[in-house]
């Protein structure tokens, strides 16, 4: 069993070889009827129906690398992985697995996170996790980093200098991760990721935006303070089960001119 | 060509008369992918697609009253009519139109507006404004009274000591409403209007958010402040042009219970 066609003919571009300074990016979350992708307190929703998680993680199987932010790998503690999909066929390989990657600029993830639990028992690869620094004179640092690391993480550090300013923190990221080979990227979240992601049209070539139709109240806004955002042209709207989703994609610089 | 069947279906309970507080309430609106009704500066946002806003049309149809607020009222000077339906067919009666009715509690809705301006052409039916007062020796305000009904329309008024209180100014608006006969009602915003219907779910039957696939960055967002939701339930998502479209119906006590 394939991915879904759609999702194929979406991400087609991303066999061409990416910039040099960064991978194919898919930016893709799903969110409330009233715009909240977490509760009170950043406390994780399931939002998404069972047909629209299961198009998550045939997208899953499209990227190289998947990401997420610090917040939500403690708060969430995700497996990234893509446990929601039929097996495949006998003799088929596996579904391919994106490498999980977390930018946890400070390294408080825990060494017990599912990542590594799963890396550690053959059932995951193994993640990255990306921090800044290394920091001055920090024994506290060092000892998480000493901890992640022996349990099984790989630790990534960005210079602190490209990660002062939003503007810049970006797109080291990218650049670092591109440099490590990664050539197609997922990016699901949290809040602080999107916005940061959505702050230049130049970080993202796809997003993906489920919206669950679930009123939620109070709680975490992706959209609270992003900036304009017409640098996207939507290709679709679908149903998928009773959630839809919404494919946007770039546009072509040329046409922001007009 | 009769209203899509889901609409009359959603609407089927309507049949039933009124509690004696209130019309039977619909409150309905369009928003972007990221939960925004207006633009900056409440610039309106054309954001419904033609089936959509062919649906909502069809909606009016459904209704006696067909409100909005004094800000939108003045910010895009609606018609609140059915014009983008599909002429009647031959020796069929014309289709039914809403009262317009604007909550403009210091009355200072445009005697030039569209919605007078149509009253005036025959070709809408005569607005009702809703205002607070009258207040204390308030010249100016007494002119802008005798203006808008010099230009044809209705002036309701609540009282100010019901409208002090955010809690009490929506039931003692929609029991003057139906106190004036209105069975019916559709609420279709602005930002100031859906909070106020949704801060207590005894306000509200059924609610439809139209979804538009459109990005728009900064601007007015209708759930900002809007409290605990978890008071309707989900009925249907579906596609209509290229924009969601999703139904709720207000629980029945019973199951807050549970």
């Amino acid at each position: 069993m394939p991915p879904p066609p759609f999702l194929t003919a979406l991400l087609e571009p991303y066999a061409a070889p990416p910039p040099p300074t960064r991978p194919h990016v898919t930016l893709t979350f799903a969110q409330s009827l009233d715009g909240k992708i977490g509760g009170l307190h950043s406390t994780p929703l399931p939002l998404s129906g069972a047909e629209s998680m299961q198009m998550t993680h045939w997208l899953r199987t499209l990227h190289e690398g998947i990401l997420v932010g610090g917040a939500t790998a403690r708060g969430d503690d995700p497996q990234l992985n893509t446990r929601h999909l039929p097996p495949p066929a006998r003799d088929a390989p596996p579904h391919p697995a994106p490498r999980p990657i977390v930018l946890d600029s400070t390294l408080l993830l825990s060494p017990s996170c599912k990542l590594l639990r799963n890396f550690n028992a053959g059932t995951g690869r193994r993640p990255w996790i990306v921090g800044v620094g290394p920091p001055q004179c920090d024994a506290e640092w060092e000892k998480r980093r000493t901890a992640l690391e022996g349990a099984g993480a790989r630790v990534l550090l960005l210079d602190l200098s490209d990660t002062e300013r939003e503007a810049t923190r970006t797109p080291a990221l990218l650049a670092l991760l591109r440099a490590q080979g990664v050539r197609t990227l997922m990016v699901e979240g949290g809040a602080r990721v999107i916005r940061s992601f959505l702050s230049a049209p130049c970080n993202v070539d796809t997003i993906l935006i489920t919206t669950a139709p679930v009123l939620v109240g109070p709680g975490v806004d992706w959209a609270d303070g992003v900036g304009k955002l017409d640098a996207w042209r939507v290709v679709e709207t679908r149903l998928v089960g009773r959630d839809s989703v919404v494919a946007l994609v770039a546009r072509p610089e040329e046409e922001d001119a007009t």
